[in-house]
């Protein structure tokens, strides 16, 4: 059996004993005599698998007992929409701070239902950067604050919570999420699309407090009501089962490792040597830099797209998978995510500086 | 590795050799080194795994070039609003066919948004039969008439499909899709989740022909506008990836057992199984007589509820599961979708001769 280092930004990889678990259990899971994909959602079987995975998740980030998790489907995208027709329920306006393509998405669903206020934006510098907040942009009676916490195309990342006094703010979670702990409780929405730090694609997970349930109006689809959601513990309609089995899978993982704090550091250690491996570089430098550098995301380039290419091609020879950048960046894009091992990163650290030698 | 015979409405039973090929797979796709889950959705690996899907599921519906497949998410019930928001175009006018839960809920997604005559029910009889439908009843002016071809909870199934002339006609045929040869170009739009007949829960499956593109008004999520995910081929974000590496491993499956035409007898042979073994017993009785009995799913009980609830623990002693029918029923419910056997169903037959002589 063959397995790459698989740098790409999603979907992405796994960590390998996740897989094995899958595999094994892919006929009869548990000595039930089915697989998780032919369960009933409403069986007790089924339910021991979402009731373990939404507990481990809550065990993980720490949720307080005001936040509801849901497990949905739609990705990202349909977040882009169920945000705000969910929390528009006062000025209709909306305050987003638009750091990279996946912000400018969410922008131009959510204008076509209230008034967005673009309050900081690094678009200027195709996003080569975290745009500067100021506080004094924030409208007084918006619905609520946006944000993307890590710009997966752009390899930058918010590395602290923004601070929107007792405003309500939402974070796209989706490239970061369970990649180090942080405090629920500054939220008034998290939402991640699974298919990064925590399983496959089509599921989603949300986190809401319960305080901003049940504004939405009355003609949308149940599908996007949170309250109906809540109310149904996401099954609605059939969850996407499999997917939050998956899920659950790797939240066991990261149990195991010891947490977030563990997989923090780990994360921390990995992005660092392959940072500073290209620091110390002639021929690669980062197209990010200091503090707005993303631990997900790694973007660099060679000195010319000529070696681009060339590094890009010597890298699938050393099984280093997906390390081409998003074409409006160019360049390399390494992702760092959870499920990339350290040894990943060092053989991709070898590859550079055996490369610019071989260059010499 | 135990196996047991799953009767579930959905999720429900895989073809064992579909299991085997996901679980060999799950590490190392085709020597690729990594597992679908894993795979960008953007990369050539998983558009031949997304392509030969899509050409597999055309050859085996022959769904005619004027026709777009998209593989969405969302389940039935999004697609319950999706219909009226992409097809209201003139009248706002919609005709509803109501024959059992899923068509009471379509219903009411579909009031929210235009008006809504249920123009066909058997609500009365509690589903226990199909609707008369009068074609006097159809609107001129309506924009479409809508239909559910199977009823999983009720144990019924439209046989052949609705005429409505010159009519755009939508159907949900999520329970019955791919159990027999079916003509596409009848159809306006045929949708259906993935977790009965063709897959696992997370994906569904839309067939719409092309005229009736791009009607859905500006102002709606990107996601639910169906020229946007055509115009994207499903791709308007992440699609859900494995599910769809999934039904392709069930569309090969049901080539290589001969297509459609050959899936149809055996169904056919499996129902007719069945219900000959219950109408020729004095102990149970089916709740669905004649034409409109269901072949997916068959609805019956015994002369009391305890002995509804004894055979169905009886049948558990011999790995017959989930043959509990649903509560507004009562008895037991088995469904023979494509993934069950013919073993399996024989050895129901057999449970219910031996329960029936053990009562003797």
């Amino acid at each position: 059996m063959k397995r790459v280092y698989n740098f790409s930004a999603g979907p992405s990889t796994l960590p390998v004993s996740v897989l094995q678990k899958a595999a094994k259990e892919m006929l009869d899971f548990n000595g039930c005599g089915m697989s998780v994909m032919e369960m009933s959602h409403r069986s007790s079987m089924f339910l021991d698998i979402y009731n373990k995975a939404e507990q481990d998740l809550r065990d993980l980030l720490n949720i307080p007992a005001n936040y509801k998790v849901l497990f949905l489907q739609g990705g990202g995208t349909l977040q882009f929409t169920m945000v705000p027709l969910n929390l528009f329920r006062n000025s209709f306006k909306a305050d987003y701070i638009n750091s990279g393509e996946w912000s400018k998405k969410a922008i131009k669903e959510a204008q076509k239902l209230g008034d967005i206020k673009v309050v900081a934006s690094s678009e200027e510098d195709n996003f080569s950067h975290l745009p500067l907040i100021e506080h004094s942009e924030f409208r007084a009676d918006a619905d609520y604050v946006y944000y993307v916490s890590n710009n997966t195309i752009y390899g930058t990342q918010f590395k602290s919570v923004i601070d929107v006094k007792d405003k309500v703010l939402v974070c796209d979670m989706s490239s970061d999420i369970l990649s180090k702990p942080i405090d629920v409780s500054r939220y008034g929405i998290i939402f991640a699309g699974a298919q990064k730090n925590m399983g496959i694609a089509g599921l989603t997970v949300v986190i809401i407090r319960d305080d901003l349930l049940g504004f939405a109006p009355k003609n949308i689809s149940s599908m996007l009501d949170y309250k109906l959601l809540v109310d149904n513990e996401s099954m609605l309609n059939t969850p996407p089962c499999y997917s939050i089995y998956i899920a659950g899978l790797v939240f066991q993982w990261l149990k195991d490792l010891g947490g977030l704090s563990v997989m923090q550091k780990l994360n921390e250690q990995k992005a660092e040597l392959l940072y500073k491996a290209i620091d110390q570089s002639t021929l690669f430098k980062t197209t990010v830099s200091g503090n707005d550098r993303s631990l997900m995301n790694v973007c660099f380039k060679a000195t010319t797209p000529e070696l681009d290419k060339a590094f890009i091609t010597y890298c699938e020879t050393k099984d280093l998978i997906n390390v081409k950048g998003y074409r409006s960046v160019g360049g390399m894009r390494a992702s760092l995510y959870n499920g990339m091992s350290l040894e990943g990163v060092q053989t991709l650290v070898k590859a550079i500086q055996d490369f610019e030698a071989s260059q010499k």
